[in-house]
């Protein structure tokens, strides 16, 4: 796949509405980029893709290196990203962060965009999902009991994705941000983070999304995926 | 691309809002199927691709041979079309084949479909949309001045996809079928039809969808794409 393309598998209402029991290697997504986040079977815990290097950030605290050959992904969303925008700036916190992309990319409003931030963050609050207790529980109940985590001058790497309205249900519309801290032992799905010094933000617009819906998976087609945007908003908002 | 993959231009909430000035050259969307469905700038008439010909059916009820060179979309829908499965049956409208397809794929309730059905009408009701009469005229406007047409004994063609609920505001989500006669004179958006013989069904499941945005698009990028279902199955249900 070309360079800043959206490459997606499965869609987040399926996540929703509890399919997360089967999935696709791992490799074969990393055949469609290097750069993205997604979950694990039974959406235990929270994935980072950064620079083709995939990790699962758990509910204890952990993060495994994931060998993409024996792990498999229910959701995931990558690209092969080649930032067309790097800068150097002040960001405060994930508001801050916001209003700084919609500033760099005027004419994005109804367009993808992909973002990686790396810098010393004074706080970083994440989450993370525990999993599924039983097969099919819906991810509105899953992230119940997601456990959450304060990481302090942690440096690291924000991993994220804008997606325009039009496709909640299909993926998250809006922002999304997954952290990973550099020396890879800590990470989660971000809820809020505060910077004060200047920070490194590479960022590129996409037009092309490539969506593959799971096929020889009960699971998948037995779930009745209407839009559950405000199920949506209330766990990745 | 590969097969029954499903490839799409722009997204049917930009019509909607009135977002078709502009658009793709219609050779470019050849490139991903020769088996489709769209329309026009300025959304003069319905768009029928078939066998790699693309016809604009307008308001008046002529057809018009495109060529793909010189012409552009702002909307359209394509495979490269290759059944799975191939039937003869007895269709009497609408309503059966969409039972049809549904017991055809029993496996495909959040797939898309691709369909194509050839024969002989007692009747078929179609619409044609005759176009905006000013720039960013919305297309509940536009359908409101749409042009019915009815044949009676056509021998000809349905083109027509299936799209899983989810995906409403980026397509239809539903069933949509365009028609065409055998000799490329009359054709429409359909409304409802007739047979009283057997047709020929071919169809295929697809699992794959691609969606091009329009990049370098003013009116695309300031359009205010929320989801519009009620105003989309109002036009196109």
């Amino acid at each position: 796949m070309a360079y800043n393309e959206i490459f997606q598998y499965s869609i987040i209402s399926a996540l929703v509405d509890g399919v997360a029991s089967h999935g696709t290697p791992i490799a074969r997504i990393l055949e469609h980029g290097d750069h993205g986040l997604g979950t694990f079977r039974n959406m235990v815990g929270e994935m980072i893709v950064l620079n083709g290097d995939v990790y699962q950030m758990k509910a204890d605290g952990s993060v495994v290196h994931i060998n993409p050959e024996e792990t498999v992904t229910p959701f995931a969303t990558v690209t092969r990203f080649k930032p067309t925008i790097t800068k150097r700036a002040a960001v405060a916190g994930k508001a801050s962060l916001e209003r700084l992309l919609t500033g760099l990319f005027p004419k994005a409003r109804n367009h993808f965009l992909v973002v990686r931030m790396d810098g010393v963050f004074k706080e970083v609050n994440v989450r993370t999902a525990g999993g599924q207790t039983t097969p099919r529980e819906g991810m509105v109940s899953v992230c119940a009991r997601q456990t959450t985590h304060t990481f302090k001058n942690a440096k690291g790497t924000i991993v994220g994705f804008r997606c325009p309205q039009y496709v909640m249900g299909v993926n998250v519309a809006g922002d999304h941000f997954h952290f990973i801290a550099e020396d890879r032992q800590q990470g989660g799905h971000i809820l809020a983070f505060e910077t004060d010094g200047d920070v490194d933000i590479s960022a590129a617009q996409m037009s092309k999304f490539h969506l593959e819906l799971p096929t020889e998976d009960d699971e998948f087609n037995e779930a009745e995926l209407k839009l559950q945007a405000q199920d949506i908003k209330k766990v990745e908002g």
